[in-house]
């Protein structure tokens, strides 16, 4: 099959962790529809069967119907993130789910938190022929993110967590820790 | 009187700095009401009269009419909020103000800036019974916070501070210094 | 001339890198009408032709007609800066645009990225007067600035450049290297 006939190609190249183009139409229009599920999403905050049904069009998949995610936020695609029970958003977080991304049950993230699966390459020369990649972000279980708080893309944390307000999460992250700080770094083993 | 009967009992936890209930019915409605308030600010910001009116009806007090608060913006409640005289916050900041935040007279914020007085328990069994616990925020007069910095709750900071762009804000800081990184430390006296 | 009739002398002051007033009347004007344009950006995101044009009425300079801007974004004056051609900027930004913004070609903004040209005195006394001053950022060809990175006023950034995630960039920065960090130092040479 001649891929370039494949209006999901890129899709499946972005899925996969292979170099993608950013900019492929489909790519846009998935990017178009989260935009325009994440402006519903805002409209139906204070109406509780609309409001988890918004959440369900938005998301990959949701493990009940309690998940909050407050206004305003930003998904690269929504449907590449898929979260537990429990889940709690906070207000003015980023999700750039081109890889997917995985969150486990009685989840919080503060106000703020940015998450980050796709980069581009470092090389300038590289970086300047559009291509991307993408690598998925596992959270585990009972993670509380505080505030501000980055993690990574290709990045692990595991159950009984805690992410400290404003921390760049560059590695793996054990399970029940604290992490703080730009790099992240373990402070407390609870 | 049995707690249980008392619509405002989380409320009042909350405020004395006792565990309590964020999902609380009557927490719950008073957020919802904040969200509105914010929505209605954003409204009239080039209507002087409105704009002055629509911030006292958001914060719990002010101390003249001359307040900006530039959208978007999100405040948990807003009314555990008190400013002082010639208050200006530049855009997307995040005020999580369970506990109440005191904010002197000539204060500025940057953008982004985030007062996070609300934290859940880092020991991962007892942040799933739903608890969390909120301190205080005391910031003196004639201070600047710069853009994107962080202050966490019980912290107190002087008057004549300067808070750098970024700071991560986790111990007190006094009178007439500036502080700056992740964690902030003082790096000069004024 | 007498400035004080002049409704142009905090403009001239602040492009000149002197102290100005931030709430002088034009220029609360000026940054009213950049709240306006930006709000008309929101609104067109998906009609290529009225995108391109409420960009270029947005922003100073655009090199082509392909720069994308995501919403929620916030520009103090939006003519201030200046971008070359493929600009890309994530959701959440802030610009600050007191003094000239210049970017160049091929240039990514990730998500929640922070350009503040203005600064505040640091000394108390004299940050009462209202007086605030702006310098310059200047940011080479094929830069990627990753999301939430903060750069300061008066910064070079040179080209083939990445900031990485969440850095704050208070030095310049050479041609082809790699910066992280709070603040920001150099971990690789490209």
């Amino acid at each position: 099959m001649d891929s370039s006939n494949d209006k999901y190609a890129m899709q499946k190249k972005m899925l996969a962790g292979e170099p993608y183009i950013g900019m492929d139409p489909y790519l846009s229009q998935l990017r178009k529809e989260a935009q325009e599920k994440v402006a519903a999403l805002a409209k139906v905050r204070h109406e509780p069967e609309q409001y988890a049904k918004a959440i369900q069009e938005l998301l990959g998949s949701v493990g009940d119907d309690k998940a909050i995610i407050e206004s305003p936020v930003f998904f690269d695609y929504g449907i590449n993130t898929h979260v537990g029970k429990q889940f709690y958003m906070n207000s003015m977080c980023v999700i750039l789910d081109c890889a997917r991304v995985d969150i486990g049950d009685s989840v919080m993230f503060g106000p703020s938190v940015q998450l980050y699966t796709a980069e581009h390459p470092t090389d300038p020369a590289e970086r300047l022929t559009g291509y991307e990649s993408a690598k998925p972000i596992k959270i585990g279980n009972n993670v509380w993110v505080g505030g501000g708080a980055i993690i990574m893309g290709g990045i692990t944390i595991g159950n009984g967590v805690t992410i400290g307000a404003g921390a760049v999460v560059t590695k793996d992250v054990p399970d029940n820790v604290v992490v703080v700080g730009n790099p992240a770094r373990i402070v407390k083993h609870v």
